[in-house]
């Protein structure tokens, strides 16, 4: 049988890399790695960094080309899934060719794997397909506890809730009855067009790099700086991940 | 000033050790490790494996000891706060005798640094009684993330936001509206209190360990059997630590 490694690299900084996540890479006959258009290229840089640093023993990389994403409408989870539906198809076929039976494979998810990350729902979909996969996952620092961790701050209150979630849900207004917010995936600054009453916000952007950039404050005094900074570094790197927690203020 | 590392050192499993975690570590002249009951040898344990695995120079460790906490009645916040207050008069007092200025003093946080733990905002109140302190946060791989790892799950559905809380907020009842909730910190198998109907849980304990525990299933098919494990591994080990994730199943 072929075995995969779906292994989570964290945030941006090779540093984050798990005791846990150089083993299993060292375990690898075979890396396949995304290539993705110019958004992504830091991204694939890092990974190759991470390749290049921590693995001790020959090893082959294999490219994976990624389909484009029909523009979401109104049927995101329709678009999301005819999308994986052809990146699955794309990994059967390379997994079949450039992985032989009883060898490792290692996929490098950004962050951890198990948030805001397809990887679990395309292997599974390959597995579904009738190749016979196993696989092993293995947790990384997610861009979430980069941002928490920066900021030096918790993401809860005290024995209160935490929701993650995206700017597209955001967008709706700030969820009823939470306190603590985190929001990921949001490619339209839904912070700024939320009721900012009450409200301070934590943001982080590439964080774990060189470039990262924090600000913190009262939403409805920070919030036009950080549209600006945001449009500006964005401008300037060609492209952006940001993250942010927004939370309640106490009295 | 004295400087302090809050270290995150993953959930259970040594290798959950970042790079970065470990440089840190390094840095510290001082590691305090807290001095616990019964529950938590296990937890000291691990603690002193870590420090005796990874760090590569002399250091000095310091035994922090930690007030009882009252029992939380109706007033969870209050009985917290008054116990930060003791924990924080007790290491403010430590810093002071073992830490001299200019020194790191290493905190070593179970999981992530974020997550439902009290060490930053007790370092903060040290600071407002008046120690001139400075620190920095390292974030850690969270049980959450172990918890999904093993069962090989993603911890939202596409698109969809994630709640992580308390047990004892989710004896109140599975939160309305939403769809995936993760939950720690609960003492009172909460999961066998709510209507079960169209849920399915992922359950651990003592991730990452040896003595690592598994179940997954429609709660109200699993329930009564992860009550059953749940005891008899308490009763065995003499503490337990678990969480799970609860989500509505798919039609
Ligand atoms: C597809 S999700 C993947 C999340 C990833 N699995 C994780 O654990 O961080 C991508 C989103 O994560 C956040 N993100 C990832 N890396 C980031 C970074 N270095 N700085 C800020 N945000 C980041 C952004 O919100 C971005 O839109
Ligand atoms: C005080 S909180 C600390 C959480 C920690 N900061 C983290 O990031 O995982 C303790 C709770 O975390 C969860 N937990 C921590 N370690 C665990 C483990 N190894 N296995 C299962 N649950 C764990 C349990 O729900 C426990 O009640």
């Amino acid at each position: 049988m072929r075995k995969l490694l779906i292994i989570g690299i964290g945030a941006g900084d090779p540093d984050h890399m798990t005791v846990q996540a150089i083993k299993a890479l060292n375990r690898a006959d075979v890396v396949f790695l995304p290539d993705k258009g110019q958004e992504k290229a830091a991204l694939r840089h890092l990974r190759e960094q991470i390749c290049a640093r921590f693995i001790e023993k020959p090893y082959r990389t294999v490219t994976v080309e990624t389909p484009q994403r029909a523009e979401a409408g109104s049927d995101y989870r329709g678009v999301v899934d005819d999308w994986h539906a052809r990146i699955a198809a794309n990994y059967a076929r390379l997994f079949t060719a450039e992985l032989a039976e009883g060898e490792h494979g290692a996929l490098l998810v950004w962050g951890d794997p198990a948030l805001y990350d397809s990887t679990l729902r395309i292997v599974e979909r390959v597995r579904a397909g009738g190749l016979a996969l196993d696989w092993e996952v293995i947790p990384g620092i997610s861009s979430v506890q980069v941002l928490a961790a920066r900021h030096r701050i918790p993401l809860n209150r005290i024995g209160e809730p935490i929701l993650i979630t995206t700017g597209r849900k955001l967008a709706a207004g700030f969820p009823a009855g939470q306190d603590s917010v985190v929001v990921m995936l949001d490619g339209e600054q839904a912070f700024a067009q939320i009721a900012p009453e009450d409200l301070e916000i934590f943001w982080g952007a590439y964080l774990g790099t060189a470039d990262e950039i924090l600000i913190a404050g009262r939403l409805s005094e920070v919030a036009g700086e950080i549209e600006r900074v945001r449009a500006q570094a964005r401008e300037k790197h060609g492209w952006i991940m940001d993250t942010y927690l927004l939370r309640r203020m106490q009295a």
